[in-house]
């Protein structure tokens, strides 16, 4: 269960880390869209395995093909499913694992839940799920894009433990800016510092977490429901459905709490005819509303739980043991990938109240 | 649209803070069961304003009364709806502000996106739309407590501005400890300085935020979906979905992403047969499934936007003006009445996902 | 669970035929909709008990008021709540008919599933329930008619049992001709006839069903899905989820079995240079989709269940009885009453179905 | 939109009949459940073309892969998808058809709605479509018999044209007595005669339709929801989205609209100290629930649409022109082949409402 987002671009993904593959069915599309599949090649390409030594060295291509919906390049008005099979599975690498419930993973959960394990891998709970995600994602920003050409969503990697970017970058950051960098930081000295911290847990068998910043620009005020469905509330839906994520802001966020209401609120003005804020703590929505400004989010992301230390834990036989994870195929900071995941979600939440929003304009006569 | 949470323990809320009325119908009850609606009359007697003089004193009794669903004090099985009256209402009150947009309000992106604004107050944006969910959250409680019994899910507040709790109370913190503070701090040093800042905000014609800390206990192990819906998703949506939330974190939040893997990752053992973890920096959840340890979250609200100073804002017709707000009624710290929302929201989830779990455990043989 | 309909045009029905009232939320209107609550009424007088000496005494003036979502005629974007208060509940009616399971009815059904039922009248499954749907249907024909000015859904009593109307009048008849019927049969002699059956059958304490045909008018082709939701599939869903009904059919329906391919299908041809057909076999959809002809159905309603005989039937104590209601107040034949309901559930499919073309529609090039 | 069907039991299907292949994608399983992929392919192999003469010659062994949730014969609790490429693609068949809109088909109302059709066959309309239905039917089946052994959901050809069978077989018709016979119709005598109706047809190059009655046994009482979710009403969406079909009966259906009240009333009695009904006007459900006898429903199916005879219709360029069809590979009847789609369609609808009522009965005590 729970393995669909969205209302009106309604996302559902499949498979299993090692199985067959893993998928995406995209549903809620027009007909006659042209959808260009090169883009979404390029997002999994941003989200694969072993793209730098900074990241896991599992080889996977993940190359895209899709199975249903689209024909001569446009959609057909059903759903598209776009499929990348799984190629380099080494179930042997979890064979000293299978026995023990490893601390941070969800063996235990899911055990607890389902009567039963994948033998191999995390199943549903390996990041390899999100692939569908990042697809699905690929094709909102097309669906986001035909109406509002200069819209766009980027992600980067704002801090690695405790080293963070040192500017503002939201108006200015570019997906250029965040490629040329190794771990998806723009700021070139601290993506040096990041990078360098990232060795040294690599090679101390440790790992690290820290936090990805998204703005979503170009968005036309309107989109989100004033109760439920706000913005921000399927925003932090979206983000804390990923694996790993353990918090969320918006706009000023927990920082914000620091504040008197007199610095916090954003006072109006007019910049070339438009009703626009001189600040942005409200982070681009109001009562749940996009009001045209840049739509601003933290994501918190845990260090990875797959590390080469002891551990205690307890085996499935219900023994107290301590455990070593002697080698492997894992990220030591998932941050640099996670960029495109946190990416496709926002263009899923974007893409879905889009769809939403239109269905009403007809009706409306301000 | 999205007035509608929850997908068995499904809750559609509707009213507007100075129309007839505010309430909830809340449908995927079982039949014949006891529902107590004095405890859900105490929730809103908590959630109600002028319950202290830290509060708005919009004067409201909040009486509750209940349209359907319920004969002799037990369910029939069909929606309950609960039903609010407003009585208190001052429209008068909001003739100096209704042709202005105010600065932290909703009044720009609702009129954008519906061409119209309620003539008083914030309409569906409004404080008063929890109502509804406050009661929801009545029921959801009893709801779990019925197959949990020691089930209990606390909230209070952790800080206001830089005011913050001193000691750790996930494990202890009762509702009678958090009802005895006027701030609902059970911190009883914090409460009296937060109170204190509260007061001289108020004096100020300013306000102040923070953040609300909750925890849930005695929930089993297996609630929550892998995916997209995993338990800490749906909460998160459900807090972001509160007014004036900005933030959201599960366990060490971003606090966490100051930590390596092999310090944040809880160890597993085994305490009276039953495996738990020795720390909780995973807040209750593993892969987005309870893992039957506490369930800890935070959720940081914005200090209030109704103040009485000098603001600059652009009016309806489009011109840059200066702001002044000399009366009215409204919280200078929302914290306390967020409490039993916050509470709410989370019993909500809770119970919403305990029916979806409820609906697969008879074919589970592990 | 269940008591929602919709996914855009998002209906909630709530209430008891002898709790406090019953009503409805109607949630997924753009705001600014100027919304006539006079036609809501004017549906409800269709729809309410005491029309005629052919239909239940029950004195119910169903007056509705609106608690929620309209400010001086307009709609403000949130939910519009509707509520109609039980007036005339005469709960000693059914102190002989509360310890036995009524033959035809859901007592039985209803007992099993919520280990309850309502002390007096049918509860949720009450034909009262319906109040809630007339008016989210008359909300819906003014959505509807805001972008289709022509667009008409109008029913009529087609048969009683053996007694059917002689002529089409798919394409002629108005609701001006229906509602000159005492039994809403727009052809005078049929309707005669049918008045006369329903008169000896209420004389006998007996009862009748019927067929009720509804056409819809005006909507243009587009609307409906292929796959699981086609117009037909949730115009079934819509009308099967009526009280007593037991049959739909769309076009040719049952009849249509006894046809060849050659003979049923529908040759398209031009008429003032619009592509049509020149049969209606299909009854206005193909492949799920409007095609612009007339969509017509008919929904089949068995006799009404309380008649005044004797029957054999077993008590809730699991005794084999013989039971005779002596008096009380039901129609002898629900389906004039029964016109306004099929009218409801067709405007409430076809808004939904508007909504969710609409939201694609700024994508569409042909 | 809408290739989703079912709320726990929640079925996406994708796939066209010219593109890459079909399949479904099944949400909310357990985990750790048996499942059978043979039976699987079974059921498939019941619906492929090829089966007989009477059927297309498209020739499709209809091979199912399950590409995700399922592990050594274990379901993992993720979503399984079962996919079927497809082989006898003979794109040329549609040559001299993609320029016309051929009547009875959904080429128009599709080139309508999206902009686009298939360049090769239905598209989304086409019965392959329904592939990914009967696997998730095969999937419901299995679910429903793990709680209720004696379940059995059995459809066979009631009528062809004006030939049905002579004898009531509810209680007694097993899917032996239907898979004997060419037309899956038990009924031996009827059977010889449609086959022969149906060859006669096929040498005419016209095409029939009918009616497939399907019954539901062994399922408890307490099955449905008393208003829009009843069961009745569930099943005409299912079988109302089936290509073809035009009509849905439960119970007494149309032919019950004859009766009074007196004679369609089933009598309660009791047998063997379970309380039920003498007869079955009702078809099983009352007031939207199951009352635990038979489930009996007609569902009627248009002749099929694809003839080789002379029409007239409009070509793509808007000229009205006529149209003959050469050659091809269709089916004349339909019958045969959607006795499975309808069993399958009926165990997604009752395998959903078991997991709905699963999830209440933990708190019912009656």
């Amino acid at each position: 269960m729970g393995n669909t987002f969205g209302k009106l671009f309604h996302v559902t993904t499949f498979g299993e880390s090692h199985g067959p593959g893993v998928g995406v069915v995209i549903d809620g599309l027009p007909g006659s869209f042209p959808l260009d599949l090169e883009s979404v090649q390029l997002e999994l390409d941003r989200r694969r395995p072993g793209q730098s030594e900074l990241t896991t060295s599992r080889q996977e291509s993940d190359k895209v093909s899709c199975l249903s919906g689209l024909e001569n390049g446009r959609t057909l008005g059903g759903p598209i499913t776009l499929y990348v099979a799984n190629i380099d599975k080494k179930p042997q690498d979890y064979n000293d694992v299978n026995s023990v419930f490893r601390p941070g993973h969800a063996d235990f959960t899911m055990l607890t839940k389902y009567g039963v394990t994948a033998q191999s891998g995390g199943g549903r709970a390996s990041a390899r799920e999100t692939i569908g995600r990042v697809a699905a994602g690929a094709v909102a920003r097309q669906l986001i894009n035909a109406l509002n050409p200069d819209a766009a969503i980027i992600a980067w990697v704002h801090s690695v433990k405790d080293i963070s970017d040192s500017k503002s970058l939201d108006a200015s950051v570019t997906r250029e800016m965040v490629e040329q960098s190794e771990v998806r930081c723009p700021d070139s000295d601290s993506s040096r510092r990041m990078a360098a911290l990232i060795r040294q847990m690599k090679a101390d068998g440790d790992s690290v977490g820290g936090v990805i910043r998204c703005v979503i620009r170009g968005i036309p005020a309107g989109l989100g429901e004033p109760v439920f469905d706000k913005l921000e509330a399927d925003l932090a839906k979206a983000m804390m459905s990923l694996p790993a994520s353990k918090g969320f802001e918006i706009g000023s966020g927990f920082s914000g709490t620091h504040m008197t209401g007199s610095q916090h609120n954003d006072q109006m003005i007019k910049k070339n005819g438009k009703i626009c804020t001189n600040t942005n703590h409200a982070g681009g929505v109001a009562g749940g509303i996009s009001n045209g400004e840049i739509i601003a989010i933290n994501v918190a992301f845990k260090p990875v739980s797959t590390i080469f230390k002891s551990q205690s834990t307890v085996d499935r036989a219900g023994n107290e043991i301590t455990f070593k994870l002697e080698s492997g195929r894992h990220d030591p900071c998932v941050l640099p990938r996670a960029v495109p995941m946190v990416e496709a979600m926002a263009a899923m939440v974007i893409a879905d109240h889009m769809l939403r929003w239109k269905s009403l304009q007809p009706f409306i006569k301000s």
